[in-house]
């Protein structure tokens, strides 16, 4: 019997992430189940009801390894830059037709659960955080005016494609990428994001 | 048997609308049912089966009321003021303990189904091209220069408040909706918004 860290138990969890994020990339939110969870990952489906408890709790879990994985933060040494490449990211990000899907499937499940939307929101949290710190370097270059609300820079820069394709159905490109991080730009250095 | 525009048909199709409007406000995108409109609105469930098809069907009929009804576009004189305006209107849309289901209920249709993002879609072309005059008068006023995209500018002003109650879960304030607004209007002012 595996007790230590890292072992059975652990092996067991990270397959059925795994599996969920697999599941959600070929399926999206609409055509998870929990038994094709159990299937993929090859873990017993009693096994993975009695602790995840439905796709809702699937969800929540995977996006614990979305909320891990280090994100790549810009150092261009211009904050204009900065914005755009975080910009840049999130559409490609909902471009790619893997992480795409996945990403649509978080956004689409935390609308129809409690579970699912408190995990995103704890996800988006560690997000803006991070790439707040293009924004704190701005500040030390003399580029935008201390006080600036760093996570708030992020969310109007970033806001724009998420409206598009959740809100309003519209195409997003990446000049509607880049004249949103511009934007924002432009706000933050005119001291209006505090 | 009444032929007449407005007759019996359109009475029929307008009681299924306001009911469709009335539930969602009660019970949500998630708790909608053709069966509980057909209650509500005295209309036989065969009948809301055969015009409507399904809740998806229903939501982008009601969707239609909400794209028909005149939208307030003020008129302050000052650019920025009226920006704040649009997207208080926004804030305070989905804060009203009724608007604020049905609208809530729309997005995550919209979501779930391509009918409801598809009427979805047109309602938001029609609200940011009117309120898109707000800009047109401020590149008249030779507030905002020429060429600037007024349907853009609207977005980024309300993109944030979608922002925080679809994707990142968070609590929306009049602080939020005015700060979005001043930092479209800088950017617009600035010429970014092309």
């Amino acid at each position: 019997m595996e007790q230590r860290p890292g072992g059975r138990s652990a092996r067991v969890r990270d397959a059925v992430r795994q599996a969920t994020l697999a599941e959600l990339a070929e399926q999206g939110y609409g055509g998870l189940t929990v038994e094709n969870v159990a299937i993929r990952s090859g873990v017993h489906k009693t096994t993975v009801y009695r602790r995840w408890g439905s796709v809702e709790g699937l969800i929540a879990d995977a996006l614990g390894i979305a909320r891990e994985e280090p994100w790549p933060i810009p150092d261009t040494g211009s904050f204009q830059e900065d914005l755009r490449e975080i910009v840049l990211l999130v559409q490609r990000g909902f471009a790619d037709p893997v992480a795409g899907p996945i990403s649509t499937a978080f956004v689409t499940a935390a609308a129809q659960s409690g579970d699912a939307a408190r995990s995103l929101h704890d996800f988006f949290t560690a997000r803006h955080e991070q790439a707040a710190e293009v924004v704190r370097r701005a500040v030390e270059r003399g580029e935008v005016p201390a006080g600036t609300d760093g996570a708030e820079v992020i969310r109007m820069a970033v806001a724009p494609i998420y409206y598009r394709l959740f809100v309003t159905h519209e195409p997003v490109t990446e000049h509607d990428a880049i004249r949103a991080a511009d934007a924002a730009t432009v706000a933050a250095r005119a001291g209006v994001i505090r």
